[in-house]
């Protein structure tokens, strides 16, 4: 398996409608990597500060997670603090401090620039081509965004979307980005900006596959008890890269199977704070939830 | 096959935000027969007043639809009006004129008292406990509510829990009735209630089966211009009825095929106002969607 994910490692502050907690490890490289390191060993680039546990670092790659392209450097690790609603769909983002995250500059270690399979996460998108540009020949990159850039970068994100086969965005996003208020108009539309495919995530109501050679629809998996929504979607895009990885290839039977992988680790990231959901599961507990998950949207 | 629903018959007054129009047919009665009657014949059990077209009437005869249960009373039909949002979600209602509902008494026809499938459109639950007591031995009982009979009339609501097979609710009724906000949790104690399965509705989200015997989730067909979304609701259970009364049987795999067939009569309704969308639709364009469908939802 060759994969890569670009993007932050982070400690939350996050306050649910149950529970509050500060200092919680995060992140989207992070949460994509407990994600993705169930199907394979997988590798980060990211920044963090001098505050940084080495013993987290010790954590990662003890569970196959790479962490040569992470860097070090003087300051603090970038730090986040959100509260949900009852509702779990509404998140007041309370503070935002980049720290050593402001200068982030992915540098893809010389002997990952072969890596097939690139993940980058939500970040500038002139951040997520620097690091685009230092891989040989990704077959499959895929990209998550936000509405800020969206606002403010629309040009640099519409030159990314040329050079990656998949984005993965929500339906808001979806729908700025296109000025579509329906949804497979709005997919259709980002399939002629340059994406094989799109990915629409719908939170609790699971996620859209729309690409040139596949459409596939899947709900949520049923979580009984949501704990913390915090890093689902790049939890989400592990599984999903993860499992593609680990399958060498991208055809349409992958990617559906690639979604329901997605599903799942995002039902066990919700199930835990951070990546405390994530965290001690295994191939088997990933396979019977897989398996239950097949189940339940088999016609 | 051998279906009856009792339910409205009525003309609605509907803006949408992109078009207004008065004195569609419609009512659930109505949408429900449009539906299942693709499925073979079916039976309705409504009041409409003197002011009712009898070509429409005549109408539904040729479409296969049953009108000996139909009482034509002195007065007005049924008049509803409302305005949908721009997000389609958000409903209105201006204006409610029962008329001749207001005191309907439900009456099956004598030769129409050993039919097997039953469909109780929302009204009040005592009305639909009257309903269901006319008739013999039903083998499948599915009811429809709504939050003003949760709020107003529990202990007949309950009471008709007890004697019904089938629940058909959306979601913020679901966690009024029980006070659980977590769907799959509110779904299992409505069960506990009665009821063999419910079926919980998510309109442009899909819908959410869950019984003793099986569990089944399922997106909604990708409508790509939503016109109308009135009695999407009752389309929705005129397929799932139509389909399992054609079939004879209420095994998890006709729920399924039931599951995936309401779906698709619902997206045809809501592409016209009141019943356009489905009038012109025959067997095989439903064939092709059923296929289209769970070709987009197969893993």
């Amino acid at each position: 398996m060759s994969l890569l994910a670009v993007g932050t490692v982070a400690f939350d502050s996050i306050e649910t409608p149950f529970e509050a907690r500060t200092e919680v490890l995060g992140g989207s490289a992070t949460h994509f990597a407990y994600a993705a390191r169930l199907f394979g060993p997988v590798e980060l680039v990211a920044v963090v500060g001098s505050d940084f546990p080495a013993t987290t670092l010790k954590r990662f790659v003890q569970l196959g997670i790479g962490t040569r392209g992470i860097e070090v450097a003087e300051g603090k690790t970038f730090r986040w603090s959100g509260r949900y609603e009852a509702d779990w769909n509404t998140r007041h983002t309370l503070d935002t401090q980049l720290n050593v995250f402001e200068r982030f500059d992915p540098k893809i270690p010389a002997e990952q620039r072969a890596t097939r399979f690139l993940f980058l996460a939500n970040a500038q998108p002139a951040v997520q081509m620097r690091a685009l540009e230092q891989l040989r020949a990704p077959e499959l990159v895929v990209a998550d965004t936000m509405n800020l850039w969206i606002d403010t970068k629309l040009g640099e994100l519409e030159a990314l979307l040329g050079r990656i086969h998949g984005l993965v965005l929500n339906e808001e996003e979806a729908r700025m980005l296109t000025g579509r208020r329906n949804l497979f108009q709005a997919g259709r539309l980002l399939l002629e900006k340059g994406p094989r495919f799109v990915i629409l995530k719908k939170g609790e109501h699971g996620a859209f596959l729309l690409g040139r050679e596949a459409r596939f629809a899947l709900p949520a998996y049923p979580v009984e008890d949501v704990v913390d929504p915090t890093g689902a979607g790049d939890s989400f895009a592990g599984g999903f890269m993860g499992s593609l990885a680990a399958a060498g290839r991208v055809d349409a039977a992958s990617l559906r199977r690639a979604m329901l992988y997605g599903t799942v680790t995002a039902s066990f990231c919700v199930e835990g704070f951070g990546v405390e959901g994530l965290e001690p599961v295994d191939r088997a507990r990933l396979e019977r939830r897989f398996q239950e998950l097949a189940a339940l949207v088999t016609p």
